[in-house]
């Protein structure tokens, strides 16, 4: 096994050398910019990992590992349209530096060029690939409409919550790592278990997010505490405040404010009487050790489970 | 072989019972809609009639048949974004009916549903199948953004015109030939032949809706005459006429006008003047002899060489 900045150097020299052609500067800049911006590249180092992880040389997944980090870039493109979002990893998103149409048509090329990295090199296993990854975009899809049509409910309960984020979110993390499986040509429980891990590590990994942008430490976080209060976004705390909260206290204070510090204040207030904070954790702990049983019906060596725990360990107590 | 309306019948029977879930509804609602609203569906049909040129079952070619139809609405779905269209087949264009962010995730996801249909029963023809089908959908966004490109400049020649045109129509049109040909089980002459064929009836196709809009018969081609006048669209007329009219006319006409009968007229007379509409039906006629010659360098045995000799003399003098 590499080290986490080993595979993702790896991905990275990959991406680079995508043969995109230049022409129509319309349809390909876009696509190189918004590769370029690079990011965490959790997923494609998962599927390298993975496949790493069964003694098969990770450079036999490069292909697919590419083919799903450009499929999550293409997802962030489209979001940042439906959002109308303006930054993306520091730098103006698409549809602000270029424009609407060419975001969408961009995106859709993305998306092409994602399912044909996937089939490259693939051989026996391209139907199998196949599905895994189209199955796992259509849930997507869909935990991106859940998310939407949240937007404009009051009584989301949390069962429904945590299926957004496992659709929105989790399963292209799974997804990365039944793929690296899939390519060492591992047996498809296999492949199940460590999609199982990638599910549980995404579920851990939003619900961190969740809480570190209302709890999270200003010095480390990066950007502003208390935006998802602001913008009444439907996360775990709020879902589970809207849900327990008797006095009405985070209702009255949902919408638009002249006090911002004072709004993000009362907020938190209710999530500590909760005790949102802890119990916030022990969901997220309980994914954690969801996702090391599932590495550990694997019974991988010692230094694979090593770095999987690692990850997920660190995904549930990073502070950024 | 079977007529044109049998192998559509089998076609929209497939549609309809394609198995989209329900929910959430945000997103498979716009896809039926989409579907519902019928169309000529002659790429589909071209699938399954070269399919049954090659004596084998055109049902094997169903699932790509209706793959190709998905991805072809895809298209005409985000496209309608692009252009801000109100109406599409007499309906409004979904973008209108919902809005913005769901005709751009119900097209992700027809994208990939057309991926997943395409896969269905290819077997050993997978590779191949989604090699043409994904290198067509590269091109098509090529042509998309040509035309984007071409919207905002004077001096686009008609080897461009042609150029974008063969990619954003008529390659589809060919890789439907292609892919019933492929599902055949016929060599990869064979299917590049059925390509070239589909390609240029699409050529002949887009040329004869371009002469249509302003020199078709009001009666029978069911909308307003000199609708590309009004708007500038640059069409083979116009991109010829801008380049040919040494007095300038044109040119000068461009542009928003108080009386758009007049400009019309104008336009007309320039075209007229040029020549154009006996010039557009001899490039059209060189189309239609360059996908017979395609025809004819198969071998076809003489009813599956009728139908595909019959549906290209058609659309060279079709009406509406």
């Amino acid at each position: 096994m590499l080290t986490y900045d080993k595979y993702l150097a790896t991905v990275n020299r990959a991406i680079e050398r995508l043969a995109l052609p230049d022409s129509p500067a319309g349809l390909y800049d876009p696509i190189r910019y918004t590769l370029s911006a690079g990011g965490k590249r959790i997923r494609p180092v998962l599927t390298l990992a993975a496949c790493d992880a069964f003694d098969r040389d990770p450079m036999t997944s490069i292909h697919q590992a590419v083919a799903i980090e450009m499929f999550h870039n293409f997802t962030l493109l489209h979001d940042d349209v439906m959002d109308k979002a303006d930054m993306r990893r520091g730098l103006p998103t698409v549809h602000r530096k270029w424009n609407e149409e060419t975001a969408i048509l961009s995106g859709d090329a993305m998306l092409t060029t994602a399912t044909m990295l996937l089939s490259i090199h693939a051989e026996s296993r391209l139907a199998t690939a196949l599905d895994l990854f189209n199955g796992t975009a259509m849930k997507i899809y869909e935990g991106q409409q859940l998310d939407m049509d949240f937007e404009k409910r009051l009584d989301v309960t949390v069962a429904e919550y945590m299926e957004m984020i496992r659709f929105k979110t989790s399963v292209l993390l799974g997804c990365a790592c039944a793929m690296g499986a899939l390519m060492a040509d591992v047996n498809i429980e296999m492949q199940q278990r460590f999609f199982e891990y990638g599910e549980n590590l995404g579920l851990a990994f939003q619900l961190q997010d969740d809480f570190l942008d209302t709890f999270g430490n200003p010095d480390t976080f990066g950007k502003a505490i208390g935006g998802d209060i602001l913008n009444d976004k439907k996360t775990w705390l709020l879902i589970t405040a809207l849900g327990e909260d008797k006095t009405g206290t985070v209702k009255s204070l949902l919408g638009p404010t002249d006090n911002p510090a004072e709004k993000i204040e009362a907020v938190m207030k209710v999530y500590r009487d909760l005790n949102l904070p802890e119990r916030i954790h022990e969901l997220i702990d309980r994914h954690i050790a969801d996702a090391i049983e599932a590495l550990d019906k694997m019974q991988l060596r010692d230094e694979a489970r090593e770095f999987f725990v690692e990850l997920a360990l660190k995904s549930a107590t990073r502070d950024k």
